[in-house]
Formats: structure tokens, C-alpha cells, sequence
């Protein structure tokens, strides 16, 4: 009998549910359900740009609807397919993401009291509303925990688990009086299949845990006490409903309830692994090990490398995160990242891409494209800083802004089309120079998401841009294929076949594509780089001093070469 | 019997006429006839950006047509006008735009065998190609003639006669040898006029020879042999066919010659007065007086102020130029200007203001200024350099480009609209503060040009930023109404009836309408001019050392706080 797994990955504005053939080490079905509130599943405040919610409703009925559609599609696709043939399931989420909720562990967000309160919701990821209680986190472990910032890249963010809580506590006591507890939506979700959501039950991710929260064994787990009342008196009292632990997503977070397997469809009792967060579980499925990066790229970017523990490690400035056990088991999890990659091509396509190349956003991308890569390497004179959302390696600071430079009377929308994607790609590179300045040498990248499925005009100016080869993921659907990895090896050797989720990835990944840099357009690149770099210090290094009088003219110099007739 | 002026206005996309009523005060008709060649009458060159060429047939044909319908128009509307009560013509072009002409004064562009040729046509004075001879005659006169540099702001233009004449040398000798001599196009239209265009005849126009061609008669007329040769042999012998005086506009360029009277059915033997630079006459028109700065707001801008002889004056760098007699007789005449501002606009709304603006430029226009007519001041969080054309006051460099910063994933087509219009106000506060370090007072500005009558959102933009009421002139046609003042003084008072170019202003100039600037807006607006300052520093400003680590985090705050509910 046919073994299968089901890898359930939580984005940004979707719940997708893949089914794995873990006999024939094939992706069987998927299916994607949109979350259905807000706009895209995301809860926008008009007053305040910062502010990004999601609706936990939305997580029940797309995890229902995208579990079911997945293993009709399955079966049509293997007759041999059973539902009850499923063993394990692993699940992956947008993070930090956390939620207030009550004593049963019941997000505030369903209770009928408070389903129009925002701060009652979902704080998802990319909320940034938290910005002054990262200052007040940072400065206060600046002087008293400096160990804490160690590990998180030296700065802690707005989009952090203690940020948003403090903020909630700050302006909607109300919502945090009601709140028991705090729960990560990466271990709501197993808890919840898992049938049993009490705070203190939770199996909780180390994934989470030690990149958002400040967990480590180093100090015995969350921040202490002291540390967490010197912020404020009632955020130390939070801690005692917290956890005291947290592990790596190859241990169970339960087994699947019976009211869960009957909703659903499958075998109750079935593995449920411990969740993590998308990008984390999105490198497991895209084949990470020592050496190799793998670039999730989508609306944002998360970069994720594994350092083996016997080699010891360096804590990183700007790098969100060195955590044991966050991607793969005994092995420190490496994270860092964009706030905003495709979001900046989106943003663009709907608010500035003139109706001359297309009517829709697809035609407007498409004829962009077209126009667009006619161009070499600088002749359309600009450069952009890829910060509309602010940055998240290695400044780790998200009252940044963004910039453009260089426009004439002349430049035309596609030209700075370019020049985003050009500037993300800058920003990549930044990132690659800093793991590598701290001894974590990035032999081969490997791309997943959307981005680098759908757009290979992308993945050469990236390849061009860093002057290295840009692989793409066999799978298109990574964080899911990781998600399901980890539910098969949590169900363990008997029923999976796979004693590790080593073993696990070399069944089940592989690279589709490579994109080779062109060594012509590299070395323009390498200029436009020396640029890119001045405005991002000059602009975003507290410490920078100097002079950008050369900027506008090296482009127009560069420019005027490019655009020369061979 | 009624008295009557014909004012001829040759702009960068057309030439109108117009006919003023002496006796009344009052604007009678006026025709607008475009030029037909090239894009709105610009020739371009796909290679290169820099280049703007003008064909001088376009002149003749628009000259004729517009004086024609003026005419009939005039009839129209005075009974008692006829053509023959045209006592006086004056004139006013774009400068510097200078075009090589034969022996005979003849344009080459006219000639068969130049028709296809660019550098045979007028090198309108947006033309930036020559900027690397600019800095050449910078550098060479800072060696060895540094007075011809104090006097047009210490920055030798690429926009200006001698550079435009030495790359054209440089690039073309064969439009080079066949030129017996270059002229001003404010110099060829009068003496065309006239019946005589041969180069030794022509009256020329201290305006043009002053500000543009370092032309003064402290060191004895144009820039002395040796110190041409030293840029090019060739140049210092072009010298002996250029010209040795130059006189204000009061002056006769000569009378209407008998063909020339024929073509344009008027009288032969009336007044044409020595020609000058539009600008310079729409200062005039605009009722320019010591104290009050004009502002002649168009694609680009000019800035015109006098200073009375006795009074002295001193050089102000960065400013284009100070000479005697260009714009009032016995007066100084100071000139500043950005290089784009209308421009700027109509970029932005051909490439990049979307669909849902509206379908015409002049909807997207209209819906724009809805939507950032909205907003309070800094609650976009943008900023803008306004150099999308370079910088000519107080920068005088054109290797400057176009910057925005500040924005957000949410940041729409209307709120960089109006970053665009704010950074044209920041750039004119910036002249307005040389001016006045320098000595010169601005007690009253008078705005005119078609952004002046045709934006009152731009205009309270303007008072907002300056902190300074922005009067509007009467006039809608500043430019044709000086050229018709000078045209009617140059006929001599007993036939005008006017003995000063004074008198002729107090007959016929006036203030339109004042915008009050808001005390509330220009105290966020100073907030954001100390951020435009450091822009504006930091990349124009070759000595400039400091940080920008502030700049995005300001206009965050500022965004912040003006996003508040009040």
C-alpha cells in the first residue's frame, strides 16, 4: 500500500494543501484557497499604512476547503490514492505572526466581541505599526541583555513576536487585558488539528521561538523575567503563559484529533509535526544543506542557510537569526531577508505602470518585461533602493523608505520596472556579502516561490547581479513540500521509510534550472553596485559620513556608455 | 487715429503675436501658430537625450501666419484697428539658442544640403549636449579669465552659445567650416525683419550677449581672441566674425524692410526693436521693478530681477547672470531659472500617472490635483529633487538627474504628483535664498507663464513653500506684451506716446490675482525644505560631507504626524 504525506503551507493571502507520493517520491496534488476577508486575506487600516491583520476564520475555512479539493485532485490523478493513506502532516506559516488569545486558546479575533477590533486579530508578518516598541526592545537589551540581540542580527524588529504584544499592551489594553496568552500562528494550526489549542499544552516551534522571540537554551528559553517587566510590568507577568520550550518540526506537535479527522476527511491519530515558518520549511523542500542558500522569493524574501553545530558559529550582524534546530534538526538555522521583493513589482504595476502596456496587471508585467529587457545594464541611468517597505537585512530597520535616482525628462516606466527588480537584486547581494564577510561561505543558491518559478527575467539580472549561477527548486511548491517532508518524518521510519529529513530531501527534491550570470553584464552590475552601496550607507548607516556628489553623474556616465552603438 | 504695437513671442513650441492697443492700454488679439517640424517643433536624436534642435523655417511660417490672424482678430475686434496703426514691432525668442548661418546670414538648416543635418539647426536652449565643453570653458576661464565667470553665476552653461558652437566644432566640422557665423535667434528674427541678416549688421541683444555669451564692456565686448584660441584656434578666429557691441532692447534693430512689410501686410519703415530673450521681456510684461522677482513658470523657469545701476551690485554664484541693460535699460538684469518644471509634470503624467486618472494628459492632470489637493503637506512622506533636467540655478549642472524618496508600498500616482510640484518649489525657494544673501531683496513676486494662470494648485503650493504671497500677473502673455512694450518704445515717444520702457509698464501691466500663503502648511513645508536642503546638498554640492541617516526617518515622522485625525 501507497504511502502519502500532507504538507499544509499558510501564506500571505492563501492556504495551500499538497499531497506527496512518499513511495514514488512524487508531488501528487495541490490545491490553493484564498483567504476570504480584507483585501487579499490581509485586514488594512486606512489611517495607518503600518498596519496588517489577518482573520483566523479565514485559516479554518481555507484549511477545510484546500485539504478536500487537494485529495479529490489526488485521486483523480492516482487512482491507488486514499485519504486514509495520508500518515503524517506538517504544517507551515507566515511568521511572526502571533495572536492574542483566550484561556482554551481561542484567537480573541473569533470571539464575537471583538470581530471588528483589528488588534484582536491576526498580527501578521509584515505589520509594521510596532516600530517604536522594537526601538524601546532593542535599547532596553542594548543596556541590560546583549546576548538576546546576538542572536537576532543586533536589532530587534517591528515585525517580532515582543514588539507586537507591547504594541497591542500599548494602544488596546482592552484586547490585551482579554488576551490569555500570545500563540504563533505556525503553532495555533498543529495545535488546533492536534485538537487541543491550551496555551500551556502547545507544542511550540523552535523555528519561531528562537528567531522572533528570543529563544535560546543559552538563557533557559524566552527572555527572563526581569528583562521583560523592566518593558513593562505586565509583560512579565505574560511570560508564566508563554511556554518554557520550544522544538524542531521533526517532533510531534500531536496526533490529528478525531473532530479534525472527520471534518477533513482523514485517518484520525496521524502524525501532526511541530509547524514552522514558511521560508524555514520552504529551504527543507527546496533541498538546503552546508553551503547552500536558499532564496525564497515572493512578496517579500527570506533567505535561509544550515550551519552543521560541530563547526560553531558567529553571530551575524543584521541577520535576523541563528537558531539550533530551525530548519533542519542539529543544525543552526540561518534566516535573513526583503520586507518587500515582488510587493515593490506589484506596487508599481498597480499604481504607476501606465495603461499603454496592458489592461490588466498580467499584460502590464508581461509588456514591462518585454520593454524592459531590450536594455543593457544601466542605460536606462537609474537606481533604486529596494526599501518601499523597509529592510530587513542587514539593517534590520523598517523606517526606511524608498528611493529613486536618475530620472530624466526621458525615463519610461519599464526602465524603472528594471530598476526595482535591478535594486531587490542589490539588496540580495548585500545580504550574500555579509553571510559570507562572517564565514558562512554561500557555495550555491537555490531559488524558490513564486518569483523565480514565474520569472526568468528576474533570475538573470539576479544571476547577473551577484555573478553566480541562479538555481530554481524542482518544486514549485517548496514550503509545502517541506511542510509535508516534516509530516512524513514525524510519523517516523516505520510508517515513512525515511529515518531523517536528510533522507526525506533526497527523495523528494532537486534543482528544475539554472541561470548562468554573463560576465559583460556582471561588471556593469559591479559599478551599479558600488552605488547601490553608497545610498544604502549613506541613507541607512547612522554612522556613514561622506559625500554622494558622484552618484547622479557615475550613472549618467554609465548610461551614456550603454547606450553607445557597438 | 489709435496707436498700436505688435509684440512677437517665439517660444520653445510656437510663436504667437500679439497686438496691444496703445492708446487704450489693452490687449487687442492675439494668434498662437505652432511649429510644424519635429515633436511640437523640437527635433530629437533617439541616440542621445541632450539633443533638442529647432528648423528655422518652422520661424518663418509661424511668424507669418500668426501676424496674419492676429490681425484679422484685432479687426474683429476694433473697428478702428488696421494693420497700417502698427507703429512698432519688438520681439522675444527662447535663448540661448544659436544657429550657424552662411556669409549672407542665411541659415544652414535652410540650406538643401544641411535640411537632414541636426547640427545645421538652431541648438534650441534645452539642447544639453554640449556639457562636456561647458565644463572645459568653466575650467579654462577659472584659470585665466575668472571675471567672464562671476558674472553668469560661476558655472559656464551646457545650454549656453560658446559651448553649443564648440561642440558643434567638435562633433561636426563640416557644419562648423560652412558656417560663416552663429546668431542668436533673437538676433536673426528682427534682423529679418529688418531686411538684413548679414552677420556684421545685426544690431544684437545685450540680453543674449551677456547672459549667454559672456559678453560685457568692462573687458571690451564677447571673451577676448586669446582666450577662445586657448579652447579652440578656430574659435578665437570665429571672434572677428561674431560682433563687437551688443545694446538693450529700447533699441532699433532697424526698420521693416519693404518684403517683409508685403508678407505680413504692414507698413514698411515702422519700428523693429533690437530682440531679446523671452523671459527677459516677460518681465516686463509682468511690470518687473526693483524689488519685485518675476517668475516666468513654463516648462522650465525663469526668474528675473533688476537692480538699479546706481546701486551697485554683486556677483552671485550660482545665479546665471547680471548684466546691464537686459532686461530694463540702465537697470542690471539678473536672471536665474530652473531647467524644468512644467516639463517635470508632463513627464510624469505621459509615463507614469495611470489609466485610472483619466484617458487625456488633461484629465490625469485634473484628477491628479484632486486627489493631492487632498492632502496636508509632508503626508505623503515623499520628497522630490526637481533636476530631471539638471540644475541650472544655483547647481549650473546638468549631470544631475531626477530623486524621489520616501516611498511606500502604498504610495500612489497623486501623492508623487504633488512631491513633483513641491520639489519645483523647494528648487525656487532655494534661488529666492541666494538672491537675498546675496543682497538682493525680493520684496513682491509676480508669477507668469502658462503654469501661473493655469494652476492656482501649484500656485498656493508655491506661497505655502516660499511662506510668500504668489501675485499673478494680468497679462496672460507676459512675453509678447514686453516684446509689443519695447516694440513701442523703440518707435520713439511722439509716435507711442510713451518716453520710458517705465511708462509704457505703468500704461500697460497689473496684478490678476494674489494666493496668501498658510502659515500652518509652510511650517511643515520648512521642515521638509531643511531634508530638500540636505538633498540638494549632498548631491549637488561637490564639498558637501555629512549623513542622510535622518532623511527617510523625517519624512516618515512628518507623515505621521500630518496623518493624524485633527
Amino acid at each position: 500500500m501507497k504511502k502519502y504525506a500532507l504538507g499544509l503551507d499558510f501564506g500571505t493571502n492563501s492556504c495551500r494543501s499538497l499531497i506527496v507520493d512518499l513511495t514514488e517520491g512524487r508531488e501528487l496534488a495541490s490545491f490553493v484557497s484564498d483567504y476570504s476577508s480584507g483585501q487579499k486575506g490581509i485586514l488594512l487600516d486606512s489611517k495607518d499604512p503600518n498596519v496588517a491583520r489577518q482573520n483566523p476564520k479565514d485559516y479554518h475555512q481555507s484549511l477545510v476547503e484546500s485539504i478536500h479539493e487537494a485529495a479529490a485532485l489526488a485521486k483523480k490523478e492516482d487512482p491507488e490514492f486514499s485519504p486514509e493513506n495520508i500518515i503524517g502532516i506538517g504544517v507551515d506559516t507566515t511568521g511572526s505572526s502571533p495572536m492574542p488569545v483566550d484561556d482554551k486558546g481561542t484567537p480573541l479575533g473569533l470571539h464575537l466581541e471583538f470581530k471588528n477590533n483589528l488588534n484582536a486579530m491576526v498580527w501578521l508578518w509584515k505589520d509594521h505599526s510596532s516600530h517604536a516598541e522594537a526601538a524601546q526592545i532593542t535599547e532596553r537589551a542594548q543596556e541590560i541583555r546583549p546576548q538576546y540581540l546576538a542572536k537576532v542580527g543586533g536589532t530587534y524588529s517591528s515585525e517580532w513576536f515582543w514588539s507586537k504584544i507591547l504594541h497591542c499592551m500599548n494602544t488596546d489594553i482592552e484586547v490585551f487585558k482579554a488576551a490569555h496568552s500570545f500563540v504563533e500562528f505556525c503553532d495555533y494550526i498543529p495545535a488546533l488539528l492536534a485538537g487541543d489549542t491550551r496555551p500551556d499544552k502547545i507544542i511550540r516551534s523552535v523555528c519561531a521561538a528562537g528567531h522572533k522571540a528570543m529563544y535560546s537554551e543559552e538563557w533557559g528559553g524566552l527572555p527572563d523575567k526581569e528583562f521583560l517587566s523592566s518593558l513593562d510590568s505586565d509583560l512579565g507577568k505574560l511570560r508564566d503563559r508563554l511556554y518554557e520550550k520550544a522544538v524542531p518540526s521533526n517532533r510531534l506537535a500531536g496526533t490529528l484529533s478525531r473532530e479534525w479527522a472527520e471534518k477533513l476527511g482523514l485517518q484520525p491519530g496521524i502524525a501532526v509535526a511541530v509547524g514552522a515558518f514558511d521560508a524555514h520549511m520552504g529551504a527543507v523542500g527546496a533541498g538546503v544543506k552546508e553551503g547552500t542558500l536558499v532564496k525564497i522569493l515572493g512578496t517579500s524574501t527570506c533567505d535561509i542557510m544550515v550551519s552543521p553545530k560541530h563547526k560553531g558559529y558567529e553571530d551575524i550582524p543584521g541577520v535576523c537569526g541563528i537558531v539550533d534546530g530551525s530548519v533542519l534538526p542539529d543544525h543552526y538555522g540561518i534566516e535573513a531577508g526583503q520586507s518587500a521583493v515582488g510587493d515593490i513589482f506589484l506596487w508599481f504595476v498597480n499604481h504607476l505602470a501606465p495603461d499603454s502596456y496592458g489592461k490588466t496587471p498580467d499584460e502590464k508585467f508581461k509588456n514591462l518585461e518585454v520593454e524592459a529587457s531590450k536594455q543593457k545594464p544601466g542605460e536606462h541611468g537609474l537606481l533604486a533602493l529596494d526599501w518601499n517597505h523597509g529592510n530587513r537585512t542587514i539593517l534590520v530597520d523598517v523606517r526606511l523608505s524608498g528611493l529613486l535616482i536618475g530620472q530624466t525628462l526621458h525615463t519610461q516606466a519599464h526602465e524603472i520596472y528594471r530598476a526595482l527588480i535591478e535594486g531587490t537584486a542589490f539588496g540580495a547581494l548585500t545580504i550574500i556579502n555579509r553571510l559570507e564577510e562572517y564565514g558562512v561561505k554561500v557555495e550555491e543558491i537555490v531559488n524558490c516561490g513564486g518569483l523565480a518559478v514565474k520569472n526568468p527575467f528576474l533570475m538573470k539580472i539576479y544571476a547577473d547581479i551577484t555573478g553566480r549561477p541562479m538555481k530554481v527548486s524542482r518544486s514549485d511548491q517548496t514550503c509545502a513540500l517541506g511542510a509535508a517532508i516534516f509530516g512524513a518524518v514525524a510519523a517516523g521510519q516505520e510508517k515513512s521509510g525515511f529515518s531523517t529529513v536528510e533522507d526525506a530531501q533526497k527523495a523528494l527534491t532537486g534543482i528544475k534550472e539554472t541561470y548562468e550570470p554573463d560576465p559583460e553584464s556582471h561588471k556593469a552590475y559591479t559599478e551599479l553596485f558600488r552605488l547601490y552601496s553608497q545610498l544604502h550607507d549613506s541613507f541607512g548607516n547612522p554612522t556613514w559620513s561622506g559625500n554622494l556628489h558622484n552618484v547622479m553623474k557615475d550613472l549618467i556616465s554609465l548610461r551614456e556608455r550603454q547606450r553607445k552603438p557597438e
